[in-house]
């Protein structure tokens, strides 16, 4: 460590090593470790070492099977699943990569279903080893009742991220990840600590009015991005990525934690293309059109998602990962004391 | 015709007439028809009759292939793709149904692709034929180049439509299909008209900001639904549903044809799911915790999107479809005159 700044390898060791300390087996431990660090990396602040403490709470919680072994079901067909036996979703996520993409290659599209897993981390490493195998490919999950439908008054759906990503050649993919809801709850819960009052349009009270009190905004619903637009696409979500898969949607997996401070148990979905298969025969191509479209949107001064993601990870692959004495603090105490920490 | 309703079959029959008194071949008039008497069923006049006129100034620029014949290509792969030959879409949609229903039975989920053709008409009455297979799906495609990125200043991607559909036993499906941009062009067009201005955050004008005057929107460009998700997912549509699939992105239809009044030349993508495949082996009916879904959904007082279109459905099949004096002239004249009607 120098200076405040970690390296990958030095944060992955140490990381690694709290989890093992806090009963993870090394499968889990390794699979949390690596998208955690992706977040520390990437300056997603939201999605790195913050996330440690959930995920302890929810061993510690008896909520996910720490040791559990995933194991993928495959036959001739598009659907490969991932049977995550109560534990985290990352490593059964990642067990499943090769057998999607070798589906994918074969059909030209295919399906991944992760079951029974407890859901934790955002949704872009996933999309990110999917690219890096040359393919296209769309994430969606449930999380926890908490955004209204578009004209309702009460908590139904999750957050529900959607993702997406697309390959490109010697450079980072094409890729968003995006909560369904308006704003994240964390933003929310930010706004309250301020006590500063929230935008117009991110919430509803508990009568189904609309506030901007972040106290009532967590007694009431969020709402979803883009009003009936989005509220649909969270719908789809519930269906495709809840329903569909035989696995808990956005209201059971609240009622079965039965609280949203631990992390949710639900399935996820995830649909890999295969753009040469889909671009067969026909004139152009795909990645080098792809390209065009990019330039197009960067010229006329417009971003492409994940670029500030990017950036970060560049200057941090060079230079190390910032973290700050409290942070260094944190991490040394987790790794000492263990699940014991936790107050 | 009685009190200025006519019957579902009389209006088939007519439509169909006008189709091949103008050159179109029975199979394309039979599949335009169908989804233009299915917007006036269900009260969606922007999709109705009023669509016919735009077909037939297409055909009479000589922009589609009014006879082209279809052909379906389908391996032991997940993509049915279908080859429209430059024809109308509709046709070319139909006759890769079944062969789509029956890879997706097999295989779980599968992915049709409709190449080189003209497309017109809304996304729904497609959806709907997947969903009487008791299959989910989700179409996207996609238009003219209308619609600013995110944070851009010029036209780029189109209003380019997601559609998504899940089916329900013994009444109609859950159903939605909407433009990416925040309004369709007609909306502003119909501003332009009554001299009335845009609601904020609708369009930019040539110099990038803002506006509300509709003849600077027009100008300028549309913006996209839900800020930089919105645009992320429109942009998604042109990867997938244009670049993906080997075939026209919007700024490349709207080149390809120099004026947004003829029906834009692109493909389009749709993706069919077969729950029962997804479900296997896992607790609950899928159709069963989706009418759950529904209930709650509606049970806050919210809605589901197409209720108004599935009540205006319900009334007309009872009562017949209302259409003023006005438009049964203008049925009657094109069925008169033909291309020789237009201007």
């Amino acid at each position: 460590m120098h200076q405040n700044t970690i390296s990958h390898t030095a944060l992955t060791e140490l990381v690694t090593q709290i989890f093992e300390r806090c009963s993870l087996s090394p499968l889990h431990a390794a699979a949390l470790t690596r998208v955690i660090v992706a977040g520390e990396r990437d300056a997603c602040k939201s999605h790195g070492i913050y996330r440690i403490e959930g995920c302890l709470r929810t061993i510690k919680a008896g909520k996910v099977a720490a040791r559990a072994v995933p194991v993928v079901e495959s036959d001739n067909s598009g659907i490969v699943r991932v049977e995550a036996k109560r534990g985290f979703s990352n490593a059964a996520f990642e067990l499943g990569v090769p057998v999607l993409a070798e589906r994918c290659r074969t059909l030209g599209i295919a399906a991944m279903v992760i079951n029974d897993c407890t859901h934790f981390a955002a949704l872009w490493p996933e999309i990110e080893m999917l690219t890096d195998q040359g393919l296209a490919a769309m994430a969606m999950c449930p999380s926890y009742a908490s955004v209204a439908p578009s004209g309702g008054t009460k908590p139904l759906m999750g957050t529900n991220p959607f993702a997406f990503g697309w390959p490109r050649k010697g450079q980072n993919p094409y890729v968003f990840d995006f909560a369904t809801s308006v704003a994240a709850r964390g933003e929310i819960e930010l706004h309250r600590r301020a006590g500063t009052p929230l935008p117009e349009g991110w919430a509803i009270a508990p009568d189904g009015t609309p506030t901007t009190d972040p106290e009532a905004a967590l007694a009431g619903a969020m709402l979803p991005f883009g009003s009936h637009k989005g509220s649909a696409i969270s719908t789809m979500i519930e269906l495709l990525a809840g329903i569909m898969i035989g696995d808990q949607t956005s209201p059971e997996a609240l009622e079965a934690l039965g609280t949203m401070s631990l992390a949710p148990a639900h399935g996820e979905l995830i649909i890999a293309f295969d753009p040469t298969r889909f671009a067969a025969g026909r004139p152009g191509d795909p990645m080098a059109r792809a390209e065009q479209l990019f330039e197009a949107i960067l010229g006329q001064g417009a971003r492409l998602p994940s670029q500030r993601r990017f950036a970060a990870r560049a200057k941090t692959m060079e230079h190390g990962i910032p973290l700050t004495p409290d942070e260094v603090k944190g991490l040394e105490r987790l790794l000492d004391l263990g699940l014991d920490a936790l107050n």
